[in-house]
Parts: structure tokens; sequence; C-alpha cells
């Protein structure tokens, strides 16, 4: 197995992925299958709601920003599993067409108490849009192996 | 527009959902999309990962939450729009063949000092399996109108 363990990582390291683009149609199946409420499913009926527009759903921007992540350059070894998190928001919403890209920080490194075999990262994750603004922060406790 | 205002919600008030199963070739095809490790893609790669077995994303449990809560008796005017989340937790997998439902419970009702036409409320949702495990918690603040 390939991969960083838990004595890989250090507080302060950064990791990047690459861009992808939320297309327009994705917008609406996912919404249609996960969250069928106007704003996520059609221009016309967006335009009167909070979101003024079509929108992403924002478990659809989290789940995009998981793929990023799988395929950034973070990799621990045995995958990214998460334990937990600290904190998830959505500070703007994200529009047809908008590239994402993922920048994410290592904020704390500790070995289990219980599992020797274990340990977790605390990481925060920011997915950026086009303009560079944030459109999803999450801080997520992930469960990685140690050498043994 | 129908549904609840701020002036409607109270603490202690409780929310329910129908059932959603959880297909096994979905499980895979959510997996291959936003969440392509072993885990999530095939039951022979999962069973030397720390699921033990074929595992949903928990992309897929909150995108799946997602749609039970939309359909649920909670029904906010405006829709359910989540303006942050406290907690977020996936305490037990979902495995193939998981029958889920969510249960929501009003812990916090207060106005907007910014917005005087919204609110916030604070909803802990338990996300249940078949056998009344909890495979999810949430804790999320959702923005509300108020009535004018």
């Amino acid at each position: 197995m390939t991969g960083r363990y838990l004595e890989d990582f250090a507080v302060g390291q950064t990791f990047h992925s690459a861009r992808l683009q939320i297309d327009k149609e994705r917008i609406k199946t996912f919404g249609a299958e996960f969250d069928p409420q106007p704003f996520h499913l059609d221009e016309e009926a967006a335009r009167d709601t909070l979101f003024g527009g079509l929108a992403a759903s924002g478990w659809h921007t989290a789940a995009v920003t998981m793929r990023l992540l799988v395929e950034s350059d973070l990799k621990p070894a045995g995958g990214i599993v998460g334990a937990g998190f600290d904190e998830l928001r959505w500070p703007q919403p994200v529009r047809p067409g908008d590239e994402l890209r993922t920048e994410s920080e290592v904020l704390e490194v500790r070995p289990s108490r219980s599992r020797p075999d274990q340990g977790l990262i605390k990481v925060r994750t920011t997915t950026l849009n086009q303009k560079n603004e944030a459109v999803q922060v999450i801080i997520a406790n992930l469960v990685v192996r140690r050498r043994r």
C-alpha cells in the first residue's frame, strides 16, 4: 500500500487538487435525486428564491469536493476516511459553469489513544471557485494509519 | 407559499421522514463519480479495508438524508437552506440494502439580528437504519422566513 502514514503528516502542510467544472444539467439531476427544491432544479423557479438563480445543492458541492480531495496530493495510506467534522459551511453558492478546486491544510496530527495502529489528522479543506471565492469550508478529522 | 415560518417552530418539536432503501449499484455509481475509493466501489476490494465490506460514501448518506428531510414534515417556508453545521458524524457505515429514515428535533429558534425578515433554527437530524442504529448525526442551522 502506498500513501502517507500518520508520521508523514505535519501541521502546516498544504495539499492541492485539480479543477473540475460544474455542469448545469448535473446540478439539476443531482437536485432531482437528492435535494428536490426549486433553486436546484430550474432557472426560472430559482429566480424568486433566496439564491436568486440556479445553484448547486450544498451536498453536490460537498460530493464534488470529496472527488477533488481523493484525487489531490493528500493521499493518506488507507484512503480518506472521515471520523467527523468540526465545521461545514457554504459561504457562496455554486453556479452552473463554476470551476472548483480544493486547498487543504493540516491543522493537527495526533495518535489515537485507543488504537495504536492509527491516528487522526485535522484538515481544513477550502473549495474555491474560478474567482478564488470560497464556496465551501470543511474541517474534517481523518483516520490515518501509523507505520508499524 | 406554504410551509412553516420561524414563528411556527418551537424547541422540542420533532419531525419524521419516510424510508428509503440504499441500492448496492447506486452505492457503486455514487462512489465512482464522487468518492472513488475501494470501500465504495467493489465488494472484493472493500473486504481488506477499515470498512470490512462495501459501504456507502458518507456523502451519499448525507445526500440521501437531504432527500428524506426535504420530503419529511419539517417543511420550512422557502425551503431547507443550510447556513452551516455544528456537527456531522457517521457513527455506523451504511450497507447495501439498508433502509434509512430521519428523525429531526428543533434545538433552538432565534430571529436574525441583521435580517428582520428571517431567522435561524438549529435542528439535529439523526439518520437511522432498519435496526434503529444511527448512521448519521448532523446539527444544522437553517435559514427560515419570518411572517410579515
